[in-house]
């Protein structure tokens, strides 16, 4: 670590914990692993020469991922806020809808709102879980909005309010559950933005299975990768069908013919990727595996610190804990920027979460619920290195 | 062929050319050709773990673009769809705007100016280029349009007409001299839609760098690929950056932190997908040269034909020959459907070309100029086989 002086007893503590868990040498915070039939499956994809948008591998790997979660449909999608995207439109948001999503997530999660030319409405989220407070959300709704012809309306500007997206956050499944009963009370669509949180369980039902679609992601730093790419996953075939035309730029099946009947996407993963995905989906139950006895071992060298404690799996829940979770006390929130400057500084790499996305520039005017988790958690949450390959 | 009986004999004729340049068996339209360091580059990005958003290939596909190309700055993304978006974007169009393209398209071309919540605009092609005519579309902006604060406005609609998407179609350049002058008497940012064009040139200056921005495609059917990816062209430093960022989530670069200052798109190339381009373009020569020959065995073969004839690049062009293109005489265009039937029955893949997007149900409704051109190539045009590894 250097010779660093005038530590504070607790981001000193950590750097040490970090060390007895990772070791010396430079850590990435998530880094793919490649031990299974990755070179193998690519090979096979060149020689068939089918590389792109039509092949066996995607075929392959959307059957892999319906048999894996449970969904009785999967999309394969170039990535997950394209996945997102066309399941917000599915799930019928319009122009000018509002859509109910949690302040503390990825930026894609608003992002993808905005593509449908509707407004994110930001709700808070629970210390037990990091994702959408159950509890928060409907005093939220009793008090800000009211049914209109059936929808649920916000007072105060007068939009509809068409879904709500909740966030299993650094894989860990939220209170889904309570949701959907809110989601049911208030007539909200629910779409499940599973991006993080491939081989999280609920009571023994998948993350993204809940709600009438769920998006995964399996981009570079995701449990398992694909380069890039996502899927839709849904137990409605209409909505599969539509999610897979959709995304396939709406094309009417001809022999020959180009004709296009609506505004459709290029959202379709390249076979080549499929391939990737193939095989990393393969190694999944050892990435699960490995990424439990890591949040272990964080577990025990953390657990004497005062000050900071390793999230942990609520209960009922299987997480596949995809990033390894440090969570400051109030007292030491302030403490944050220290632990990450100084571990990155020697090539353990930490990061805060996402800046909330209301404070965003673009995001600034949205409505939001009072956020007062969020705006704590913030301060307080550390990621660490969580590369499957590290335990 | 089989027995058929009372063929016309121009079908007939068609027939025979086809299987005196390409011999026996099946043929796709276009496929990929393999035969560099595709599975050594994919082994190396497998290897590196950069599999994703950031890595070494994508640096490399870009810089070697440039190289080729002559652009100061290319900029992948994960499709050709993708960089046309944001082109559009960056060149200032704005929802609501209308933005003139070609009827005679893809629908990737329409669906972009809709992407930025503005209307495509459709002007007539060329019969010798297959691309904007700049005749009729100066003719058609005197009559349609006037001056309003510097801007071109639609009479009919009162929308400001922002800008103009050449297409370089099948291939061959279109007439982008004369149209750049267009656009320029009606003060309109030019964008090429060079998605079919890389190895296309017009007097020794690369397709896509002719506009303000331009963007290729390379999906899996492209005359080089990358499983799906495509890459913005500009000589303009500042629109370069705008452009990194905006594929890139808009995300402000930081050790850790995340902060997006504007709604940005996940449109990143991934790794692994540019290290297939990699090795692609450095057989690109190899490919042209391929196409080449192709186009003068289909022209020897259709040289005696009455009723259609070769496509042949217009003059001071080297077209990339992407897609081999018979054109059927308008007294023989009643033909056009037996012979694509009858190739496809044999195995010869054949296409005509799209239907124009001023036909498609979501663009019904938007304006357009006359199109007569158009309206009879859509009838007359033919894709043969064109793959690289033909000839």
């Amino acid at each position: 670590m250097g010779s660093v002086q005038h530590l504070n007893a607790l981001t000193e503590n950590t750097i040490m914990a970090l060390r007895t868990v990772l070791g010396p040498g430079p850590f990435a915070l998530h880094e793919p692993v490649f031990n299974g039939n990755e070179s193998a499956y690519l090979e096979e994809c060149i020689n068939s020469t089918y590389v792109s948008s039509v092949g066996p591998f995607v075929d392959h790997f959307e059957l892999d991922l319906e048999e894996y979660t449970g969904a009785k449909h999967a999309i394969a999608t170039v990535n997950g806020t394209a996945a997102l995207h066309v399941a917000l439109l599915l799930a019928g948001v319009e122009p000018d809808d509002e859509v109910l999503i949690p302040s503390l997530s990825f930026v894609a999660t608003a992002n993808a709102v905005s593509y449908c030319g509707a407004v994110p409405h930001f709700i808070d989220c629970n210390e037990s879980t990091l994702g959408l407070d159950a509890t928060a959300l409907r005093e939220w709704l009793l008090a800000a909005t009211e049914k209109i012809s059936g929808f649920t309306t916000n007072r105060a500007t007068g939009r509809r309010i068409r879904a709500i997206v909740p966030m299993h956050t650094f894989g860990h499944p939220c209170d889904i559950h309570e949701i959907l009963v809110v989601a049911e009370e208030f007539n909200l669509a629910l779409v499940e933005d599973a991006a993080e949180s491939l081989g999280s369980w609920y009571q023994g039902k998948h993350a993204g299975t809940f709600g009438l679609l769920g998006a995964l992601s399996f981009n570079g730093n995701k449990i398992i990768t694909t380069g890039g790419g996502g899927a839709i996953l849904t137990d409605n075939p209409e909505l599969a069908q539509r999610a897979k035309y959709l995304t396939t730029t709406a094309k009417v099946t001809h022999r020959w013919s180009y004709m296009h009947d609506e505004i459709g996407f290029n959202y379709r993963l390249p076979n080549i990727n499929a391939a990737l995905g193939c095989a990393q989906l393969e190694q999944l139950p050892e990435f699960l595996a490995s990424k439990r006895r890591l949040f272990h071992l964080y577990s025990d060298a953390f657990s004497g610190l005062d000050g900071a404690r390793i999230f942990q799996e609520p209960v009922d829940r299987a997480s596949n804990y995809w990033l390894q979770t440090l969570i400051l006390t109030q007292e030491d929130a302030l403490q944050r920027d220290a632990i990450l400057e100084i571990s990155n500084d020697s090539g353990v790499m930490t990061r805060p979460t996402w800046t909330l996305l209301h404070k965003l520039p673009p995001y600034l005017n949205s409505p939001r619920a009072p956020l007062p988790v969020s705006e704590s958690l913030e301060m307080r949450i550390i990621n660490l290195p969580s590369s499957a390959g590290l335990a």
